[in-house]
């Protein structure tokens, strides 16, 4: 069991407490089918990145009010007694099925299914949204920074400016996964085993006033892993200073580990950075670049001819800028022995236990999903949703962070380059089964409104 | 002392720990001052409201290493043993002067100023920048939906998809600041005391099948709380069935406290609907409408006639959707007795300790400011900036989150009409004083390379 936020169930939705209430009042304990999926592609996007699944599957695992949460629900006068007590005793008890995180994944495709007594299935439905859309919304931002990057590194520098401290957190998490090599955070390094990366501040170089004062300083103390920052009063000016202490950090047998560029025009400024540094024989010095970074000004960046060998991207990565959420949906889909469809404006879904069907050509390349029932097989296709949970119990030990990556990072290789276009990607090709079809036309007729 | 997360001394950006290992191996213990402000307005913002101080004091006040963080950091290999002993004893000893949670400010006006040894005042960045940049982000979305529902309630909706459970959090805090009534996070209730609200989904309505039970069972269990989601199947049937039902409760002495809206035209059914329920004698039972609003989604659908009583605001509040980060930053002004300016392209600052004097006319309605100097006095003038912090020590309780909301009201309605035009809005005059532009002048032959 890992360590949780304080009274983290209480981090829900009322209306899933009142409905819960209901539930039991009513005797209403039939086993229900919640599935979560994304309803439609923010602005060029043609993918997702599956993420979140290992802190929703331990909310789920260790599922249970507090007598402290009791008291504050009782404090309410909302809720009875019968009903406190049955939340004090209540755990979760049911099944999931997921896809596993570096997954890559579609519109439309349900990338969570639980199926529990309908009062402990609706009752993760906050969390469930609210951890996996955050997760999955970052590491799909992140892999099109890493698509934009076409194999120089990127950093993770946004913890300033992530909407909160779990944000924080969560993106270093993230974009990790989809193949970030470290972060500036060091709560996310220690807690998730991520590499740490960062030197200094504008503010450093002021403190000192004297600019090449500044850099010697750093590099008695790192004169392995200095990065000096050189944009504090005139970029090529300070490259100049940054590559006389770099000669002086060779004579001594170390190395300046490389300079970082923070303003002002990145091509050029990195071309006239990479001739200075080259000219005083460091070429092994590298180019770090941070300045609002994220796939857009990536990809222009190199594209002007940029001789940038890492980025450090930031707050439009941190809070995906241009996609800040996604709309996605955590629906009713079964009911006892009846599959579920909603019919509001614009919100429909699919009804009935699911599961995605994969079909990659002989190389393992991507050609197809099929959304099928959960009970089906379909040929020559791989089933994406893996059972996770059974009676409530875990049915395996989480991967390692390394482990999602590396699938991941398979994963992205398999999906053809079209679909990773920054904008105008075409849609990838997600049918749903006959037998799905089926379903959902005999669907119509159950869920209709009497 | 406040709960804390785990490790939150961590929750830094890792140059923060690397330039303080180089001030301490160089002696470098003047007094720093750092002053946080907002470089730019956002689109279609012209003001901001400030939120998030109290949880900065509370880090400040409490800031220590904890012996398993020291571990971790010794374990990277990149600190002495000197460093880790120093950062052991280390305590946040120094001054913060700051503008009071639910004040009003604008660009460029320095918002906080710390003052301590410079490792102390240094290391404080990140974590200040992030919660504050969330915190009056939010409240300052917030606000805007406030004017835009020109005097409709509004309810925090959006826990689900906020950025990971901090924002969730820090949202319904920020904007009950900002003058929503209510949250349906019950967390944020149970921990600031916020009144929390919400009733029913849709997969209540679709596991009853039949929506005219599902109504007449909630209002069986909360005859005076229910609010019956309508739009299930079809809104203007669902308005029937509830008006139905409405009539029923009333004939016990209940009452139905409203009916919910959540997909569709919503002026045009709103209208309907009010119908519809003022026929069946329901002319006390409200109309309570959600689905994607933000505060022009508000201002549109109000113009276009709808009749609607409260809002449920969600997802692009809880982001701030259409400006998810603000470009704030956190700056060395001082460093012992010199002021410091930076000069990178785009990013310069003001230097010096700083204060912000507001004029107001006979009615108390904002008239302008004025940067100045911390130092001096400017006649007519109230000086906004308060002392939070000496020596480390608090120099008052926080004030209760209903002083906040008050202050902000009052604030809110000294602000003329014109700043809060959801675009347009026109900038709104703020000078700097003759003192503080002297010590520019000074300060750039002061902070130049040299």
């Amino acid at each position: 069991m890992k360590e949780r936020p304080d009274s983290i169930e209480l981090l829900t939705d009322l209306y899933e407490l009142t409905m819960a209430a209901s539930y039991l009042e009513n005797h209403m304990a039939n086993s229900a089918t919640f599935s979560l999926f994304i309803r439609k592609y923010p602005p060029n996007r043609a993918y997702f990145v599956a993420a979140g699944l290992e802190d929703f599957l331990e909310y789920a695992a260790n599922f249970h009010f507090s007598e402290n949460d009791l008291a504050y629900l009782d404090n309410t006068t909302m809720f009875s007694p019968d009903f406190l007590h049955y939340l004090k005793n209540m755990r979760f008890t049911g099944t999931i099925r997921a896809l596993p995180e570096g997954e890559i994944f579609f519109k439309d495709e349900p990338i969570l299914e639980v199926t529990a007594p309908i009062i402990e299935a609706q009752i993760l439905e906050t969390f469930a949204i609210n951890t996996i859309n955050l997760q999955s919304m970052i590491a799909t931002k992140a892999a099109r920074c890493i698509h934009a990057a076409a194999g120089r590194r990127l950093v993770d520098f946004s913890l300033r400016r992530t909407q909160g401290i779990d944000a924080g957190l969560k993106v270093a998490r993230s974009s990790y996964i989809a193949g970030f090599v470290a972060t500036s955070n060091v709560l996310a390094g220690k807690r998730y085993g991520i590499p740490i990366s960062g030197t200094m501040a504008h503010s450093y170089i002021s403190s000192f006033g004297d600019e090449i004062e500044a850099f010697r300083a750093f590099a008695r103390l790192f004169p392995e892993k200095a990065v000096f920052l050189i944009d504090t009063y005139d970029t090529i000016a300070g490259a100049r200073k940054a590559a006389i202490v770099g000669q002086e950090m060779a004579k001594k047998g170390h190395k300046l580990l490389g300079v970082r560029l923070d303003s002002g025009d990145m091509a050029g400024l990195s071309q006239q950075v990479r001739k200075i540094l080259d000219e005083a024989g460091l070429n092994d010095t590298e180019i770090f670049a941070s300045s609002s970074f994220d796939e857009y000004k990536i990809a222009r960046t190199l594209k002007e001819g940029a001789k940038i060998d890492a980025f450090g991207v930031g707050t439009r990565m941190g809070v995906s800028a241009d996609a800040p959420y996604f709309d996605i949906a955590y629906k009713l889909v079964q009911y006892g022995e009846r599959p579920i469809m909603k019919f509001s404006t614009g919100k429909t879904n699919l009804a009935g236990k699911k599961q995605i069907f994969r079909r990659t050509d002989g190389q393992g390349r991507f050609v197809e999903d099929m959304i099928g029932t959960a009970d089906e097989t379909v040929e020559e296709a791989r089933p994406l949703l893996e059972p996770m949970m059974e009676n409530g119990k875990l049915l395996k030990t989480h991967p390692s962070l390394e482990e999602i990556r590396e699938r991941f990072a398979k994963n992205f290789q398999a999906l053809h380059e079209k679909y990773k276009a920054l904008d105008g990607a075409p849609s990838y090709p997600v049918k749903l089964s006959a037998r799905l079809k089926a379903l959902q036309n005999a669907s119509s007729s159950y869920s209709s409104p009497r």
